[in-house]
């Protein structure tokens, strides 16, 4: 271990130590991480330059002696942004080092038609736009998470196969960075679901739950699964694909080319084909379709129109099946539905909970409760931004560079 | 943490180091752990007299400077012993230090006619036969480990359910505890097919495979799952409830009482009913019927029988719709078939292989590998018997007690 790295490493030592214990003294994260206070003088002046810490007027009150000067993150220089590609929709969320909001947008935007080569474009114009914008103002940007409904190779940043978005083998990441002004930003590639599972276990109102799995209710359906506190993503990173499991043998087909998958039966496309037929056009469906025709199934359900509602309460019986089985096989403490079943959720959730019960093995569903998301659309924006602050801090990204200060 | 506590830990960390640096000086566990020479020799004399290290008469040939005696594991002082309980047997191992084997026996046993309390006394019994016999003579026993097909509450060592045996909360650890000379002997319980898994990681010919799911293939079907080198437990420790997902919604009736269940499907008993219809009584198999009639569908199969050859591709087929699930959801590296899958395994794997590869979303089964375990019916006894050593290691177990030696 060289020793820059023996000094990375503990600059993200005192960030997180600071992180666990603000507002603290430089003496309170000697004491707390073990390196002597002179060591830890210096790494906090370069955190303080990095922009990452900050002294505070905060005072130690109930502790004996002289008050220090105090120390906490520093909130107001840097920036991680998150952006999710859905078949529908752009979400873009950009965070603070607390992962607190700086900034979130909603940007509907038909992906499946447009193409990957269309959609890198309006990713990477999306990215400098947020960059530039006046929420970003001063702020560095620690690196970019960038969210595809698909099976990803987070290594290379490539889109092995997306169904829903047609595409094949995409080098995302790289396409995206030739596009952004500073090539050495940070970006990386994940899956949807598992960053909304991230942003669940993040910053959601399960935090901290170690077994969580988060669905995705988009066009496609697919698992994040946190087991133990970590992302579970098997040995490709291909884990969570409960939407292509064939649920009944004779089923509707699904884009991945199988029949009866979850995602034939309880997807966006079918719920809504189903709830509201005299308003769903014969072809695929686009952006502003699929935002239009969920308002108007949700107020059909909610006037009690029988299609609507019969339509909801089949696709939570089929949603029931999947949580059972991930139950049965992963035992999670809460299963967390997001996307467009949130506003569904009045009607998916006692069928999806009474077939969860009924077809787990475990007693009283293996102690597994099926919740509503309250992260909306921008679940897996949210997660891969917190996901950038969360690698800084475990020192997996570079630290930004040290600033010159006026004064 | 007290000083006890303190000495207690560091005497694991010395084991560790030792079994991993085997053979090694005083000096080299010194140097890897970071504690100083006084201490490592207390800790190596401490050792020593609980019989867990020796000293050898192997010197460190390559290295530089005066050869100093070699310490090792003592792999003659201490045994471990794991139980399984099956539905039709009772199979026995015992290990040494090393985990290498002391014993195994393979005891045909009706456990589910026998009932809990009977199986108690058989369980109990067992375990004093091996503790006095001959291969274990002069040893002390650290633990017994007991494998069961079932849910189990691993803190209580009660058996929530297990309904291919007809139990229902079973307090089997305290109640085979009280059977035993010494009160103060640690008992643990666990499900078999966990067990099975932890055997495959720690001693199978897939040890060491992080992401790795163990298939039994018993009475019932139960998945064991390791994911990045940990078993995968879930939040009530009921994950890996495979056998019991339904696949066919009109399927045949099953032990937990619902329909169309994997194992209704692809356990020993259906199979058998469809591979040598003729020989198979009108009643639940004991355990002589199923050693026998395995036995005669392998030999008629391998003569080319029509029927048997067709009931085991049947199964092959089931088996591979389950193996897509767990791919799907967990991603494994590789799935290990157990039990009396082993034997079937020329004629099931074709099948199973190929309806995996069909029905997982990721190209390739997403990686996985389909395969027959090496460690026959004494999977989950083996696995409980080196989960009981990796417990000393870690410190997770009393160490047996110093011994006042001759000489």
């Amino acid at each position: 271990m060289s020793f820059q790295t023996v000094r990375e490493t503990n600059l993200g030592v005192v960030l997180r130590t600071v992180r666990a214990m603000a507002p603290c003294s430089r003496a309170a994260v000697a004491s707390a991480t073990g390196l002597n206070k002179t060591t830890v003088s210096s790494l906090v002046s370069d955190l303080i330059s990095r922009g990452l810490v900050r002294e505070t007027g905060v005072t130690a009150e109930h502790r004996v002696g002289r008050p220090g000067v105090m120390l906490a993150l520093d909130e107001t220089s840097m920036a991680a942004i998150g952006v999710e590609v859905n078949v529908d929709y752009l979400s873009v969320v950009a965070v603070d080092l607390l992962t607190h909001d700086l900034l979130t947008r909603h940007v509907p935007f038909d992906a499946r038609s447009a193409g990957p080569d269309e959609c890198v474009r309006q990713i990477a114009a999306t990215v400098r736009e947020t960059m530039d914008g006046p929420e970003l103002s001063g702020r560095t940007v620690v690196g970019v998470s960038l969210a595809v409904p698909g099976l990803i190779d987070t290594a290379t940043g490539t889109v092995r196969r997306a169904p829903n978005l047609g595409w094949v083998e995409v080098p995302l990441r790289d396409l995206v960075r030739d596009l952004l002004p500073d090539p050495g930003l940070p970006v990386q590639v994940d899956n949807d679901a598992n960053l909304g599972a991230l942003a669940e276990y993040l910053t959601g109102s399960f935090a901290r739950t170690p077994d969580l799995v988060y669905l995705t209710g988009e066009v496609g359906i697919g698992a994040g699964l946190v087991t133990g506190g970590e992302l579970l993503r098997g040995t490709g990173g291909f884990a969570g694909e409960i939407g292509h499991v064939p649920l009944t043998e004779e089923g509707p087909a699904c884009a991945c080319g199988r029949r009866g998958c979850l995602e034939a039966l309880a997807g966006i496309d079918p719920i809504l084909r189903e709830a509201v037929p005299d308003r769903v056009p014969d072809r695929f469906l686009s952006a502003s379709d699929i935002t239009a025709l969920v308002a108007v199934a949700v107020e059909r359900a909610t006037a009690g129109d029988a299609t609507a509602v019969d339509a909801f309460e089949r696709a939570g019986t089929w949603l029931g099946r999947g949580v059972a089985m991930l139950a049965n096989v992963v035992n999670p403490r809460v299963v967390v539905l997001g996307g467009y079943f949130v506003p569904m959720g009045p009607w998916l959730l006692p069928n999806c909970r009474a077939t969860a019960s009924a077809d787990v093995f475990a007693p009283d569903a293996g102690g597994c409760r099926v919740e509503l998301s309250s992260l909306g659309l921008s679940a897996a924006a949210r997660g891969g931004a917190a996901a950038m602050v969360h690698a800084l801090d475990a020192g997996l990204l570079p630290l930004p560079a040290p600033r010159v200060r006026a004064g």
